[in-house]
């Protein structure tokens, strides 16, 4: 066991192992990642989900500057938690890879492709002094050339997961517990949606606002991202009796 | 929770995480731009208000050289709050990329690329060693082509959020509040104005002089950023019984 | 004999000596081995087995992508155990130098060959200030030109030795034990398979799903990397009575 | 509050925040420049006057040789208080701007414009690792391309000022208020030279020796910098009284 | 005399001297050495007998891959002892400066030029910061262009010595006081290896089996580094009544 | 008022400021300026004389290797005091303007000019990072080209000072008391000699043996650096009361 | 006076002045110089002779690969005294400069400016930051272009002293109390090289081995450094009755 005066003496520099061989600051990384409202992500036959929960500190704060979902390339999207400002880094990383690929190969880039080239940047933070790893998971979800939905999950320390449903950020072990209960590999699109909304909800008692949560999905069709709108999430979030009011703004 | 010697541990170098993954030269930071006078952002249909406080250490020195409104480019302004030299430097990054996107693509720079270029310089201060964070906050407020009003605020941490009505500074809890209150997606640009003079005076009993307060407008009839004068000011301070003698000079 | 104090002073840093002549970063870096999930490479005459445990921390996690076994080059497969993020670095380093043998000498690269040229690689990481050192081992199994089956261990130090059999990862003791038992010379490819998995087998008291287990030949005939599918790997488990249900996801 | 324990924690590098957002190394710099002997500068319609205490260690030290005021170019001049040495290196980047201005713009570099440029420069020392901040005040004196007279003074974080009068150094406490008494919109330059005397007497209680007072004035009328002969300077501190016998060096 | 808590202030850092002149981490290099196997050289009108033990962690390990005799060019060879993968690195530079050598003058490298090109290259690891020393002793044995048979010691600090008979490693003490006991001028090459073994023997009970020993010479006949087959020293030991069973690895 | 323990915690880096504002490398750098012997400097109307104290480890070492006295150019002398090799350096930095200068502009480089180049550099010591300031003054004499007689003084800090009569190193306080007692505008050159003879040995109880004392002259006159011989330095001491033994070294 | 935990505080660091002006870093490497064995100088006028004691670990080392007597150029020879390994590297300096000069000038290089080379060389190790002084002391023997012989010592401060006849390393003291009483300007080169041994026999009791003592002199005569044969060092060392037996190894 490792008590708390030694666990001090190795958490301090991110390039250096404890005697258990741990790295701390990736670990506390991960911890900034919970500190963060959560993602969720879903494969299905018929295309890719990912949903997300955006708390707003006011009512004045405009929902759609808080983002969780970013739309990579036409047929990837990336679903975030934790450190926002860390996020867009990898975003931006994630979307240069995107058009070098294109201009360098003359196609779209691969979903695990991409993913790969952003645990690479990630992994390089926890190796090399002289910065600290990014505090932020991604959830890449797409489709590849030949229609195949693909869901990945990236975290602090640089390793890529491919996953059929996975949730991340606050809450995290509930969410992925409903997911696991309730996931299915035949779920249509729809049901994927429906499943991504109310797996969110184990981690509040009060539903959410239509505002609050946002939706992407790759349909294998279209091979496309398309988010939907706001009066569409609110729709089946009543149907599935999750709508809350618009509330006054949201510890975040 | 955590213990004061703990906190010690994490907050004496950036590029570190906490155990609960908080980096507390961010937060620090933050505390840099709550001692600096507060600054006042308010987004209308008819275009987007900044006002801020400008104290003074002395009677003899300019108020206009407590510079608290920035014009970044003719349809863009930034107001600030903080550690002073610091909203320089973001200032000039802020003024550099506006000319950089006027020379490449031919046309000024949307108010949300501007702050997300901004927000990019700052993250990287918080995750590569060698520099402390920005300890300043900044309002972006400006008229994108299509003629659309938008108000961002950008964060020690480098994270945008984009607002219809938000205080930064000292006194901020007070000011938002009153703000949260009063706000209406109806106002005109000239009720913008007295809603950012009245929620200021939030954070004073006596009111202010006219010099004591800057304020800037972008209407989206001209899409150019429009600086109130000292009598006009000064005017609709006394309309709004706001208006306070001259005084001796203010503790910064 | 080195009390708990005196050793704090000393593993810290990766560019110190103790006082004893030891290095506790790379000490510790292989403690980050032990953490990781077990993999065993076997050499017969007839060639080289790498085989892996691959453990997932949900059900819902892809199997696939918990990597193991990678494919280096036609002739050439590695096996690793420890931090997953720090092995696919090292699995590109290989990668890399493989195509840089073939594109300079025009001939696949040797397995000895390629070892040390990752082992170089490894060491520069525990003797030079600014980065840690890698907390991974590998196995690098493969077919030389002339046929000769090769079986490499890299460990965190950089030191590369040459195995008839042998295990990295968690439970290595007890799985080498059993290797050290049952290992013969004039084991077939087939056979090597199945000691193998008995082998991995010493460190879990249920058995293994077909899939949580990822098994590579090379054999000596073909020199070319070969995977069993899952429902070889199945039907194998099932002979040596080791084939347990599918679990709902084991600890990592 | 902050206790003198926790104060010491923050302090020692100047690239950290403090809990309460400070930056010490930067408010210690300007303790720096309080240990320097007074500097006064005083903006009048008809010009701006520069005026600066010299204290020698010992009456065989030649009194012109310590430069407290810098003529950077015809128009401009600058007052220091503070590190000696550290000014030096601000006069050059003063001049250094002024001919690069000249050079490329073909016209004498403006007030404001070479003031801001030097702020620039102190900031970074305040937020790049590896240097100390600048231990020094200025006050930049001069006038505009349209005769404007214009008067600012940096400070160790890097933040220009403007005002009509002001003092910087040891007693700048004393000295300010005597400005902020006695200053008036409607001085002629020569009442302005003899404010600037008169405050800097505040300091001591024994006057000052012609030699132990440097005087410029900037002119409007002829937009050039104008040193008071030592016989100028005795003849005016004998009309004000404050005409001290050449004393045998005193303490710096 | 040097208390223990004095000592410690000394030899966190590579770049320090003690108060009494010592660089602890180069000593401490000198105890990471003892910890490998021992290395022996002896040099006879005839030649240069090296010898190396090699321990195995198992039976499964392949001797052959614990290298510590290693070929430099064809005249000279090298032992070393201590820690693997820095010796490594030396001998890497050692072959690379004698194929420069070969290249740039048209002739082998001398042993005594080649040495001192490596004790340089240790030596840079003792003063410039950012990196430790390296924690290896080399034994390099060799025949001049001349003819005359050369040996000669590195040890951390990057310190060249020339022998006549000299261990390194663990149990040095006892090895080097038998070759005191033993060695003569007149020894035949033979006769070394025969010194060679006997003195490796003094630190062990148990004598070898006969792959737990490299031999190899450098006779002044050919000028050619020669290996020893496993039968030749199995029948060597045999003869001096120190051939062992094959063990079931030792501790290494 | 500064306790110890609280000194001690700005004292251990150059680049950072005390809290009441002081840089105490640069403080202790002055220290090892005292640690040094005495140099002095004499202006008179008829040029100027630099005058040191040249003591001697032993009466085996060569007086002459003591270097105190430098000549720089033909019109210019440089005399130090404090850490000899660090001398050495600025003596180089000054030689080498004084080339860059002849060859640049064609014309000697002035002896104010060369003092700043010099300061400037020392300056740059004190603000940087990894490096400690210079512990070392200079006395700087000359003839300007105009015929007038220049004496200044460098600090560790990088200040310049120009002086009548000055006096550094060790016994500072009491050889400037003398001087400033006896100083005469008026001194000949061969007063001014004397002078400075009769100033250094208040250090000293026993006066001087010629070889004891180095001293040079620059008279206007011919505005060229002479050296006084050993001979005509024993007379005068000898006509002051000033000549002692040769001693049998003395402390340094 | 300087409490011993007060000295701690300033010898960690190269770069930094401790409260007195003292540089322990340096001083330290002096004491590294005193680890090593003693070596000596004298100038005659015949020429300048330096001797060494070469001690061995072992009787099997060879006594000529313990090097303090190194031929830097026809005319000039060094010894040295202290950390070997760092000898080494300044040896390299100035042979390197010695080529140098030849190459740039036609000429060998002078004895002065050979000296001063290195030891600017050995100043800026003390200065920058990241390395360590170097631990070793040097005597430069030679004869300049006009026959004239030269004697300097460097030591780790990076000064140059010049000497009649001075002792470096181990027993320093002794060595030069004789130097002093024996020493005398009409020596022969004969007599000065039985001084040297005479001198150096101060640091033992019992005379030592001809192969125990290494002998150059530089005669004016031929300008060429000259070793002496290990027969006449033993033919003097018994004339002066300092031949001891060759022991079985001295303690180094």
């Amino acid at each position: 066991m490792q008590g708390q005066n030694q666990q001090q003496a190795y958490d301090r520099g991110i390039t250096i192992f404890s005697p258990d061989g741990r790295l701390y600051q990736v670990e506390y990384a991960r911890e900034a990642v919970k500190r963060g409202s959560a993602s969720v992500g879903i494969r299905t036959p018929d295309g890719v989900v990912l949903a997300a929960e955006r708390r707003t500190r006011s009512p004045l704060m405009e929902r759609d500057s808080v983002e969780k979902l970013h739309k990579i390339d036409d047929h990837v999207g990336i679903a975030s938690a934790g450190h926002v400002a860390d996020a867009r880094q990898l975003i931006d990383v994630a979307r240069r890879q995107s058009q070098v690929n294109q201009l360098r190969y003359g196609e779209p880039v691969g979903v695990e492709t991409l993913t790969k080239h952003v645990t690479d940047h990630i992994q390089q933070y926890t190796q090399t002094g002289g910065a600290r790893p990014f505090g932020v998971a991604l959830l890449v979800g797409g489709v590849e050339h030949d229609g195949t939905p693909r869901l990945y999950e990236t975290d602090p320390s640089g390793t890529p997961y491919e996953w059929k449903a996975v949730a991340i950020g606050g809450s995290r072990e509930d969410i992925q517990r409903r997911l696991e209960e309730d996931y299915d590999d035949a779920l249509s699109l729809g049901e994927g949606v429906d499943l991504a909304l109310e797996s969110l909800a184990e981690a509040t008692e009060d539903g959410f606002p239509a505002e609050g949560i946002a939706v992407s999905t790759v349909p294998t069709e279209t091979g496309s991202v398309e988010s939907l709108s706001t009066d569409e999430i609110g729709e089946r979030l009543e149907a599935l009796d999750l709508l809350a009011e618009e509330d006054e703004g949201d510890a975040e």
